[in-house]
């Protein structure tokens, strides 16, 4: 086919906030797909705090991305090339494509691609809230956190892919949605285009004062996004019973004098409530019975999917730095190449 | 009557370890029980960590002890005088008595009170391994950490009250039961009398090392009774799934310098594992069921209760002290008077 590959491969492990030279900008020449092999375009690219872990070496629920070896990044894209029965030229597919133009996936690798079909749905919204993004916050909402009718729910990093997600399922299933976010533009979107009961911006407001005034019978559940100082803030008002989802530890991954314990773990004690941590991949037999609902719930209007798309393959290195900088607002993504 | 009762009323809120003036030695004569009221000899008196805790202003599960009030406390004792027809004098009971040689109990607090029989077992097995501590193991144990038959389950302050019973249930249920202990006699006594597989004796091993040899496939269950590095040292391996039961943080109770958090806390998302504290009063319908299946273990020489006995009641104070150096062995408790 002729065709050239770019590619974001890691160079070095970060310390504190990744930068370009972390990574190696590659090029190579495309390979025709051998037999079982996929050739994936990517059109979207999904950029996702959890990155910041893969770059670190040491043990976690997936190995680290090698040093020489391509980012590791989720994605969607039209198949080009294909020596596998599953998967003919033209169809739409989204999985774990990595920081490249062009993804050739073995048999195996492939069996990670999930189908989709931009007709129903624009592809990002698949990259998002359809997405792993959209069944982290589902899960992890209604599974890890066991969210009921009734209970007050409380988000953090409100206004960033999952939290978004989350704040709108709360209150499809009856609770009361508190979320947290970075400013008043984030905040007010959250109110009145999702729906949430209240928002606090924590640049602005004292999050202790305002957590007191919108839940006065105390924290239900927390999804947090962030750790830091916000988690121990909430871990104060939480309710007899709580459920704290950890999700995320966003304030911590870049820290380069060791993670900030909630100091206020002992509420848990005091709550008889519980902390737990989860991974979306522990649901995978489940994703297409939640991506159904989910998108259900789209089609009925009650959840809105919100993208925040840059444009341009070259820009990872600094696209992916919004995160960590709350810039961000939606599920952050880069548009790689055109849908043709 | 004419009995004269002595207590221990709270003067200050302790600042850092208490000090025996963070209390008064007081006197007065008994009163004649009233109508519904319950009088009760103190015989043996519970000394538990959780006691700091209830020194402290501010919230928690259950409210401060008032300053000027008797110190709360657990207790063992046998009924002298009744308007109660619950309770005829002559009967021994367990329950919250109060730091003092002579309880009065209202009507209301007379429900607290467990009648026991100290022909079956000695009263002080009643305090312990029968009582609160026993029940708050049992219940920690397989409800709040959900043990199953080989699960591996390390428990800290292991040589302690709570721990003891922990890991001999744990034995009997098919885990493999780890305690962490301070010093050589404690951790010999965990394995020689009390079955564990193994003990780390925190003070002269290094506690990370050693957890990796005996605990090769990682944590299933974490009893924690102390808190500080040891959680974190835990946190570090625990397996997947694994529940981390909060069941106190004794090296943070004294603290002046705010408590330290759990640094390795995003262990629990790594590996999509929990954190859950409880208080054994959540389980208080189950108190007979769990008493008598622990009665049974005991009959069967499943299961030792180990009393720590200090004689006198006025060592309060500096008996007290004891939890908090890790110089107790077993349940520690004041035998206060004479059972006749």
């Amino acid at each position: 086919m002729n065709l050239t590959n770019h590619q974001f491969r890691l160079a070095a492990r970060p310390v504190g906030l990744p930068k370009r030279s972390d990574w190696n900008y590659t090029e190579e020449p495309v390979r025709d797909p051998g037999p079982g092999e996929v050739l994936v375009k990517t059109l979207y690219l999904s950029l996702d705090p959890a990155m910041r872990g893969w770059m670190n070496e040491g043990r976690s629920y997936v190995p680290p991305v090698g040093i020489g070896a391509v980012m590791r990044a989720g994605g969607a894209g039209r198949v080009i090339g294909s020596q596998n029965p599953g998967f003919a030229v033209g169809d739409h597919v989204y999985g774990i494509l990595g920081a490249q133009e062009y993804a050739l996936l073995s048999a195996d690798a492939a069996k990670g691609l999930t189908k989709v079909d931009p007709k129903l749905v624009p592809l990002p919204v698949y990259v998002g809230a359809l997405g792993m993004t959209g069944l982290t916050a589902y899960f992890g909402l209604l599974e890890v956190g066991q969210a009921k009718a009734g209970d007050t729910v409380v988000i953090s990093g409100a206004a960033g892919a999952t939290g978004m997600v989350v704040g709108q399922i709360a209150k499809i299933k009856g609770c009361r949605a508190v979320g947290i976010a970075g400013g008043p533009h984030k905040c007010s979107y959250l109110t009145r285009e999702l729906g949430f009961d209240a928002a606090i911006d924590y640049k602005n407001e004292n999050v202790a004062e305002a957590l007191r005034k919108h839940c006065p019978k105390g924290v239900n559940v927390y999804f947090d996004n962030v750790g830091g100082e916000i988690l121990d803030i909430v871990l104060a008002q939480i309710a007899r019973g709580a459920r704290v989802v950890l999700c995320g530890a966003i304030s911590q991954y870049n820290s380069t004098t060791g993670i900030k314990g909630p100091s206020n773990y002992l509420a848990l004690l005091i709550a008889s409530a519980r902390m737990e941590g989860f991974i979306v991949f522990n649901y995978a037999s489940r994703y297409a019975e939640a991506a159904r609902e989910m998108a259900g719930w789209m089609m009925a209007g009650k959840l809105k999917s919100k993208e925040d798309i840059v444009e341009g393959f070259q820009t990872f290195p600094d696209t992916l730095l919004k995160l960590f900088r709350g810039e961000n607002f939606g599920k952050l993504m880069i548009k790689v190449a055109e849908d043709n």
